[in-house]
């Protein structure tokens, strides 16, 4: 069989490189499956391209449409896995691992879209925050907000997740408008190749939107700006080279860095042999370790437990550790698959030695594994090593050295303060996981180690059906973590887009803010001229379009009937004397709900037209009473418009509700659903 | 007169440097002010003092309990201004210049204080948006918190606002409940420490939560961990030796750098020489470059005007500038008074003549200065500077040297895209102003040129009464810049005390996250016995804290009667055919201010007790219609409370109507005062 040639994607052609070919071997059979160079690739030329083709393109696109292409490119992935699992599986991927990796990142990109489209204008500028108020009369406001920035997203990965490792940040950053330079790790490069092909192949992408460096990103850092964002996940030394490259200090390059960190487990002082969330602790102990032959940057490296449940947790882990098969991953028997390749494997047994300075080997042999499946050739397999270190504060090795491999330390604690100390001595980790069925406990541990941690997940009986596990980093939530674990953050849903985009303050007139942020502030101009607001489809609406109306006086008639009607007949409103004793009212007052019910009646128009439906309200507070006798008018006013399908769309209404001296009564948004 | 040894804070103490001692000039007279020294100040002390003093005694406290500190250290600030007015006329500095140095200093820890307490919570952990959603059933949850970073501020500043420099970082870094070592820039530290000297003595600062650095900061660095946040502000060539220190980037230390920049300003090219946004584009130009001197990193250093406007451009700028009196600050007459030190001026000298190569020099003299007051020495003066350079493509220099100081350059433009270009080639600023009244040119602005800027001001005859002007950073807005502008980010109300906090995602059931971050969260537990939860005060109120009502069934005829009573005849409430032709309604429908209307009345409990006021409602979402015959019933659950004041306190409720079979009708969150 001939061994197939990666290629690089650059500057809009599939680029094969110029000599200096590396092989990649199956962590499998350890024969080369693949061989890969960028030799000869213009790296200058492909951030120019990056820049000058691909992000103009994606700039132009709003939000909207750059998630429908995020979903458009997670079905051609989803269509095509089945290709997919099968390179998958000479990484040393079980169906499962690859499971993660595959269809994970899929669900990454259906996840980013999804958020993308419920979450983000259908415009090109993120509206931060409220109006900032900066001036007395309010002719000069403040608004924050996210524009694309004009660089390039590098996308470094490491080996481990080939597939999901890219899409997680490329996501993120297609969504932000950046165009991508996609940098696979070597040792895995053909699955990366094999998803970016896929996604090529949808002709969704803009043109220089994604590029695909198989091999050294040679000169590519000494062009970098200030515009650009580098996004890397790997380990801890080829981290602080890139972030300490002259250029990106120099230029201010935005540098997100994910390492591999220490990740600690505690099993909670109150979870006794006897309770769900020991065997609970046990099982995900164990499947940490083994997921992905343990090859995962969140994978639990130490797991603290009580000091006297010490041999208890010890004999459970190895029972249930003795249970797992290793072998061919394209087995369905194997547990376990292999590491990436006989040279990680032998990293792996070099730091195992390290940790054994301190901890003892309880459960696993380093010298040797037994291994099912005729294809397995035995240079990348590892079995499971549990260590046990009984003095965890005269240690050191147990919390700075990882062994990226099946590798797990059980060590023990005094009191809750005890474990949470031993925890943070990782100096930060990307997760911690707690077991514990008290809320105090899960509290305290978050007031003391959330600082070092990225992701804390407490896991017990009410929630374990449904945990997602200590190990998985969702789409939704952030992913990074400080110091050790590089100090980056990814995902979390629109929090990972903005890592791609500028925050910038703007200031000026309501007018000028409302133009440039498609939202209409208070003060800017409205139009109160004919039709009524209603009358006009969600197309033909303006921002700014308003209706203000005719005044009406509210009774004690209206109030008493009102109260009688409802069946709220709270103080208040009932008792004058009652009303006059509470420190807000002057009196008995009109119901909140009544004052909400007149203004609809005024600003309503009847006949059925382009306004479906009022599907909501945000932001209501009601300002000053309003006594018997008082009258109240409403201002409405189109603020913003967020089309939802072909059909109709989501409108937005600032209405202002005054009494007969202009005093403000109530203040909210309106929202209808109004035909296109 | 004796000259003052200025001294350290260090540990606890007043600490006098151990020789080594520097003189610091007068900007105005060039005699010696006081001495200053840092030596056999123990670094490694002075963090560990703040880590375990400090941070803890700063942690303990709520983030309310900050904020009030910080209203007492604006207070103290206030009262004794006189005293630091007087200390800041040797810095160089006007009446004007000082007051925005000590009463903006003030001014930002006042709205610091108050965003804190209306912004956030009573508590130590700050919520991040909504719960997210992560599992089917609801039994696991995710959702964003911050807590406060376990390290260590360090508050580097640079010389030109010693005081609001200090403040605008300290402000944001006790809020968040970091401790704080600030190191000002040696020429101007006088004034910082009396600053200083004044917080400490209010009394009402934790100790260890804040130092006082007065001279080098020796070894400081190579003792800092992942926890620590390092604040910088000053030249480029400085933040980049600091954030290139190997434990810097080894240990993930956060670094903040807010760089000079070569801000722009845009005369719109609608902003004809008849027009006000020509004569404020002049009146600005010109207030920055004498504002401090000119000593001010959001001055504008770069002045783009439409090619046909250079010559009146050019004109205006001129008649402005020979309008200025420079001399010694202390005199009313001085429009304008000294650079910090004689070294600044020579600095600044010599970057005029840099910037002259490409540039002409077509107002100031950089040779000789006429100064006013007869304390003036002229080795700190200068006057104003405006340069012309009439090829800004073919130019370099000019967007890349900045002269420190009353120096600004004048350049032409061809139409907007070009303007916006040639603002981008600043490669990053803090700021950019334009000049327009069409909202439309202000967009292409934002959206061409907000990547390389962290603020946009747009000016006009609308808002210019009100502007607080192009070099204003706000304590409300975001102050930075990427690129050159050194990539960081501060202030910004809650924005800028999130620089100091970690994110974490919690994930757990619904009890644990509602535990951990004392807001009760959907699917966690409630307490539905008596009694009623709105006769519980503010005190005795546990979240959780629930009342399920009864049904109602809501007729036709309350639809009709409602109609009636609040005109609110909408066709989807009134005509049956109509309403089934609405593609969200089975036909009639009950109003949403109906259901809201039958809910109060449902959960209400009328005698006077401890709740006070329905002040408003949040995400309020109507989900099912209701139509007539069908029933409703609420669950009303209190979610979370916040002190207001001694007598009262709000607690939000979250609220859901459902109807018969069980459906989600409304989902709201109500918001009531209670008596405490």
């Amino acid at each position: 069989m001939t061994v197939p040639i990666l290629k690089n994607y650059v500057q809009g052609k599939w680029f094969e490189g110029r000599g200096g070919l590396v092989d990649i071997a199956s962590a499998v059979t350890g024969e080369t499956v693949a061989k890969t160079s960028s030799a000869g690739v213009d790296f200058k030329g492909v951030l120019d391209y990056a820049r000058h083709v691909g992000g103009p393109a994606l700039r132009k696109l709003t939000f909207h449409e750059r998630a429908y292409i995020l979903k458009d490119l997670a079905k051609a992935i989803t269509d095509k896995k089945e290709d997919l699992y099968k390179l998958s599986t000479e990484t040393g991927a079980t169906r499962k691992d690859g499971w993660i990796d595959i269809e994970g990142g899929a669900g990454t990109l259906y996840s980013m879209s999804s958020k993308g489209r419920r979450e983000l204008p259908d415009d090109v500028i993120l509206i931060d925050g409220a109006p900032e108020t900066i001036s007395r009369e309010g002719t000069f406001v403040g608004q924050h907000v996210y524009t694309s920035r004009h660089g390039v997203a590098v996308l470094i990965d490491a080996f481990n997740f080939p597939v999901w490792g890219m899409l997680e940040k490329l996501s993120t950053a297609l969504l932000a408008g950046m165009p991508a330079i996609v940098k696979p790790a070597t040792q895995t490069a053909y699955l990366t190749e094999a998803a970016v092909r896929i996604m090529i192949e949808t002709g969704r992408l803009p043109e220089g939107a994604l590029q695909l460096v198989v091999g050294s990103v040679g000169d590519l850092f000494d062009h970098l700006i200030g515009q650009d964002v580098v996004s890397f996940t790997g380990s801890a030394s080829t981290a602080l080279k890139l972030k300490s490259h002259p250029r990106v200090l120099s230029e201010g390059v935005r540098f997100i860095a994910e390492q591999d960190s220490l990740n600690a487990s505690i099993l909670g002082p109150d979870a006794g042999p006897d309770t769900p969330e020991f065997d609970l602790f046990i099982k995900e102990v164990v499947r940490e370790m083994t997921v992905k032959a343990g090859q995962k940057c969140t994978a639990i490296r130490r797991a603290f437990v009580p000091a006297a449940l010490m041999d208890a947790a010890e004999a459970a882990l190895k029972a249930r550790l003795s249970k797992i098969t290793i072998g061919d991953p394209a087995l369905e028997d194997a547990r376990m698959g292999a590491l990436v390749s006989a040279a990680q494997c032998k990293d792996v047994r070099e730091k195992i030695r390290e940790l054994a300075g301190e901890a003892r080997i309880v459960h696993g042999d380093i010298e040797d594994v037994e291994v099912i499946g005729a294809r397995a050739k035995k240079d990348a397999f590892i079995s499971p090593v549990l260590l046990r270190c009984d003095d965890p504060w005269g240690a050191k090795k147990v919390h700075e050295v990882e062994a990226f491999g099946p590798v797990s330390t059980l060590m023990p604690y005094r009191d809750l303060d005890d474990a949470i100390a031993l925890a943070d001595r990782g100096e930060g980790s990307l997760v911690m996981s707690v077991f514990t069925y008290d809320g105090d406990i899960a509290r305290q541990v978050v007031l003391g180690a959330g600082a070092f941690h990225g992701r804390i997940i407490v896991i017990n009986r009410d929630c374990a059906k449904e945990s997602t596990g200590h190990g998985s980093p969702l789409p939704v939530l952030v992913h990074g973590g400080p110091g050790r674990a590089g100090g980056g953050e990814e995902l979390g849903g629109v929090r990972g887009v903005k890592h791609y985009m500028q925050r910038t303050a703007l200031q000026g007139s309501p007018d000028v803010i409302s133009k440039i942020v498609r939202s209409w502030t208070r003060g800017a101009k409205t139009d109160a001229g004919a039709p009524h607001p209603f009358r006009l489809k969600f197309g033909e609406l303006e921002l700014g379009k308003t209706i203000e109306t005719a005044p009406r006086t509210i009774t004690l008639e209206d109030i008493e009937h009102f109260a009688h009607f409802t069946g709220d007949t709270f103080y208040a409103h009932m008792d004058e004397a009652a009303a006059k004793a509470n420190p807000f009212f002057p009196g008995r007052v009109a119901h909140g709900y009544l004052i909400l019910s007149f203004a609809a009646g005024l600003f309503v128009d009847p006949a059925p037209g382009p306004v479906l439906a009022n599907y909501g309200l945000d932001d209501l507070r009601f300002l000053t009473p309003v006594s018997p006798g008082d009258s109240i008018k409403v201002r409405l006013t189109a603020k913003s418009k967020k089309k939802r399908n072909d059909d109709y769309g989501e409108v937005r209404w600032d209405v202002s509700v005054t009494n007969q001296k202009g005093e403000p009564v109530a203040s909210y948004d309106l929202l209808t659903m109004n035909a296109i």
